[in-house]
């Protein structure tokens, strides 16, 4: 048997006491799989004197995750501080620059500096591995990087935020407003400390540019991420989607198209006999299509302390079985600038508004989509109380841009009582 | 840039083929990615006048896989020939034994052979990959080898035979008898020339086999699979079983108990709204449960050309990477002999029986059951034209050697028409 593999630890919040749990009781398990002993040397973390139902007295404790980070007796890295900056980006260059593979679940900081890192880590000759990063327990990365690397991929699309799912879900099949989800989910602890992390998209746009990086070979690009929260879903939305045999879901896209790489994260509408659609609950799912295995999809937990640790073992097994993979599947340097999509592919759309009880109105709406150059599938006026009128249409396929065009001429016409909901059918 | 990782195939049926596509077409992008030209040396097929729609002329011929499989230009021999002995195991065995390492589809020749050939194989310091053997493009191998090695697998689930997942869901869908499905998946090509491989369950089980094997770090044990196939499978009891939120798939389930090791092939009911339940048509789907991960769910096509070739692409690439991992996830002398549970957990069955439209018979055959101490959940006595009555009977969990017992006391009885069917209701 080798040498042990010696790990150091920075963050023993959920998943680090996971983690902690995992080596501790699978000793021999960890051995006989890899062929050498996995053990921990020294952990790090913001309180040193706080219960964790965990018994960290064999370890050495540093106060500063970069001591942590650069021990001459730890071999690898394990971050799991959280945040873009700071702590985190500071201990993972340190671990890198001292010869350490690191292993993190920090999606922030990768989608933020996953270029610089990748690069300063394979100069080093060392890996950055980032399973628990996206999408909790699902090992995602690896079937990316690694199974499906025979395929030319040719779109990722992934419901990768469980809060997100939960509200949906919660609103869907209890009848509650976004509002009530949402106070519910906040009372579960479901919810960042900033809730715009989840319920604007950034934790799942994090995690979608990640997933885009290894799927088309090129530089990690965040900013390219067309970001839109489900704060304008409402139960009505909800209702009608279902009605026409859709679900609504914040979904994730990523593809490579003729006018650039195209990256959303926004409520779309899926069909409710996809798996994707039939996705419930805080559970994650992503699904790869490549041009040759057609579609995969993959389903398991977001979150939790046991999936994630899961995640990070599994890349901590695979340094310790010498496995050795480039950070987003081929070396950084030959990653390609992303080149963001002008607007993503046509689409029909579910359109929401409403009116404005006038004679004419639904007229003048359908005039302006037709000026647009927009075909309608399906209309409907449904019942109302007082002087306003729900209005619900389905275009047929329609660029983003001529829709916006549109819902631009109708915020000029004096028939909107609120401004109209737009949202995306995805083709799965 | 390293040097070439050169291949051989034997075999150039749609799998080989498809190989040879993707290594002609995607040069680029497989060495990019692997960090060295990937490269095809030489071929053996039965046949060498063919059009297979693909150009062989760069490449050496061989008649005979043996020679191929020892050819000096050859690093890796990717067999894809099929058949448990023969020329693809005597080819297998060759290219281990003048060191190469070996791709193969072959369930059949693992489910028999795999200890042999992985011990042969580590002995030699190669690997042999099969993540082609098991359930198409998915790449489950590689998610339970390395990415869930964190985890004590608890259990192994799977709808692992398209055919038969196609027929059942047929039946379903088009409301046919198992005979008409059966007829319509022949006229489409779905069966193996001995159609017993599909629809009893073996080629599933050689499947299960594998699954078990890297699960529970037991050697392959395809004989301990208890196997059941889906023909005494009716119409009736794909009604009966959706009117109680069930689906019928030919599930495979490994799980390790305090009684030794349970693999059973099988129809099961499956709860309708569980992603095994909503499969349909011949996608394949396995369900892996760890102690840590809770389930991961992994769905994509089981069959077909590209889905094939991007499982072998898959274990190529990870030669090509450096990546060398044990046969099945510890080294093959460490594998321990798998102890076959006497037995399946006890759970809750779904049976039907036709009686005699006597009086008492119903009493008669609940009196077998409660001797046998089994108790009913359900029973339900459906309508009927002539003498005989078709009854429904769901009893709480029971261990199948007592139901086992039951339904030989109800044969010594007069009142049964024909044999009972049995199905197990599967938690998941």
């Amino acid at each position: 048997m080798s040498e042990p593999l010696r790990l150091g630890i920075a963050g023993l919040g959920t998943v680090g006491t996971g983690v902690v749990k995992i080596v501790r009781q699978k000793a021999k398990l960890l051995a006989a799989r890899s062929g050498r002993p996995v053990v921990i040397t020294a952990v790090s973390a913001r309180t040193r004197d706080k219960d964790r139902g965990v018994n960290l007295g064999d370890y050495a404790w540093e106060d500063d995750p970069v001591k942590l980070a650069t021990r001459d007796d730890v071999d690898v890295f394990i971050e799991l501080m959280g945040g873009s900056d700071g702590p985190a980006k500071a201990a993972t260059e340190a671990a890198l620059a001292a010869g350490k593979d690191v292993v993190t679940a920090n999606k922030a900081m990768l989608a933020h500096h996953g270029q610089a890192l990748a690069e300063a880590a394979e100069e080093a000759g060392r890996v950055i591995r980032f399973e628990a990063a996206v999408a909790g327990g699902i090992p995602v990365i690896k079937a990316l990087t690694e199974g499906l690397s025979g395929n030319d991929i040719t779109r990722v699309m992934g419901v990768m935020n469980g809060t997100c799912n939960y509200i949906l879900t919660r609103m869907q099949n209890a009848d509650l407003s976004y509002e009530e989800a949402f106070a519910e989910a906040d009372g579960l602890g479901y919810l960042e400390a900033d809730p715009e992390l989840d319920v604007g998209g950034i934790d799942a746009g994090h995690k979608l540019s990640l997933l885009s990086s290894i799927a088309f070979g090129t530089q990690v690009n965040f900013d390219g991420v067309e970001l839109e929260g489900i704060g304008s879903v409402t139960i009505e939305d909800i209702h009608q989607a279902a009605d026409m045999g859709f679900k609504i879901k914040l979904l994730g896209v990523a593809q490579m198209t003729g006018r650039g790489l195209e990256q959303r994260m926004s409520p779309c509408l899926v069909p409710d006999d996809h798996p994707l659609g039939q996705l419930e609950g805080g559970t994650n799912m992503v699904v790869i299509e490549g041009d040759q295995v057609e579609q995969v999809v993959l389903r398991g937990p977001g979150a939790g302390e046991g999936p994630t640790a899961s995640a990070v073992m599994g890349d901590v097994m695979d340094i310790a079985r010498g496995i050795r993979v480039s950070t987003f599947g081929v070396p950084a340097p030959a990653l390609e600038a992303a080149r963001p999509a002008k607007g993503a592919l046509p689409a029909p759309y579910y359109l929401r508004m409403t009116l404005a009880d006038k004679p004419g109105a639904l007229a003048k709406v359908a005039t302006v989509l037709g000026e647009a150059g927009i075909s309608i599938d399906r209309m409907r006026q449904y019942g109302h109380e007082d002087t306003s009128a729900p209005v619900l249409i389905v275009t047929h396929r329609t660029s983003r841009a001529a829709l916006d065009e549109a819902l631009g001429a109708m915020a000029q016409l004096d028939v909107l009582e609120s401004q109209p909901v737009a949202l995306r059918i995805e083709r799965v």
